[in-house]
């Protein structure tokens, strides 16, 4: 890789990271180049010149982060032996249990995104993307699950497609701040879920010692950038 | 009611009408009040006058779908003698399976509303009571099931979340056109959710037909104007 190359990666980065901060900050409706090339410490030219218009920026953005969590979550997935623990980990992250009070509003993005998918193609495409990645993810998991013996036969499509979907509206619940449905509250839904579909025993001491092992380490949410 | 006060209740709904087919066809960031007062054949300063701004004018106009869905769901929902039937004419409505093709497109507002909820406090506020009437219908009709024996003795509040979470989840991957999520494969798997958690039978032929005696009936889906 050229040093000039390198340079631009880095550039293309801190734009995207920029764009993450003041599209969650202010709502992709009300974000101009103008303010994510000023939070960047760029100019709105160069912004225009790797991404072109905003919702290219925001889908971006959203990769990026997308990226940053599917990293984190390969590394702490990768230390656990049991596909029930994988499992619990990858919600966990979802739901960002144990971690920092601001780690779950860059899942503000995903609203902004489903807003803009019917009306861009590139939007709509990435969108479809990044969500048949996660349905992935979860359907892999399961079925090593089901090789070892530690979850039911169940339809692992149908399941993934179900937790997938369940996250995502629980996920509109808490960025929205709803009264009834905190992070803790998101995770024993999702977590009853998967252990009455799945098969697997789930306690409110399962799910507290879980949260309390996270205190301390500092993985994000799926959209945290 | 005076002549004066009737003649501005339908002009008021005539804009929301507007505002929820042109919001619906550009999305709330390019829709600007001159498109829907335009829609509607009125003056943008009436549109002014009566809503303010389109940030209300997208939560007004939803909160009227919303009446809209409520009032002919309950009208379908009070013929049905069991609990059961009348949960899955809930599900069908929401999942607007049996349909006209374009009965599910509303729904897209709610995406707009979602991406603005958490800048709007006004529209934060009726996205809030909108969420909490859905989950009481849902937890009414699973109690009267319960009181039955129709249902098992599930913890009816975290079942109406979860029910409700995923009806938006699965909504968002149908309205966005996600090639794995069709609307009928969204009821199925409400469905699927429903009968296992409250221990009912539901088979291939129930959905079959549920779906076909909806067929000539035309009510809306759960944002349908």
């Amino acid at each position: 890789m050229s040093p000039r190359r390198k340079l631009s990666d880095a550039r293309r980065r801190q734009i995207l990271k920029a764009a993450v901060q003041v599209i969650a900050e202010k709502g992709l409706c009300d974000t101009g180049i103008k303010d994510v090339a000023d939070q960047a410490g760029t100019s709105p030219a160069l912004v225009i010149y790797y991404f072109g218009k905003k919702d290219v920026l925001l889908a971006e953005a959203l990769s990026f982060a997308d990226e940053h969590f599917y990293a984190q979550t390969a590394d702490a997935v990768a230390e656990l032996a049991s596909a029930r623990d994988r499992l619990v980990e990858l919600v966990r992250c979802s739901c960002s249990v144990g971690e920092a009070e601001d780690d779950f509003d860059d899942w503000v993005l995903w609203l902004d995104l489903w807003a803009r998918a019917p009306r861009d193609p590139d939007v709509a495409r990435d969108r479809a993307a990044m969500d048949r990645r996660w349905r992935t993810t979860i359907a892999e998991i399961v079925r090593e699950g089901q090789a070892t013996g530690e979850f039911a036969a169940v339809d692992v499509d149908a399941f993934a497609l179900r937790l997938g979907a369940l996250i995502d509206g629980l996920a509109i619940q808490v960025v929205l701040r709803d009264p009834e449905v905190s992070r803790e509250r998101m995770f024993e839904l999702c977590m009853a879920t998967c252990a009455r579909e799945l098969g697997f025993p789930w306690t409110p001491e399962d799910q507290a010692a879980v949260i309390s092992a996270a205190h301390g380490r500092a993985p994000g949410g799926r959209a945290a950038g």
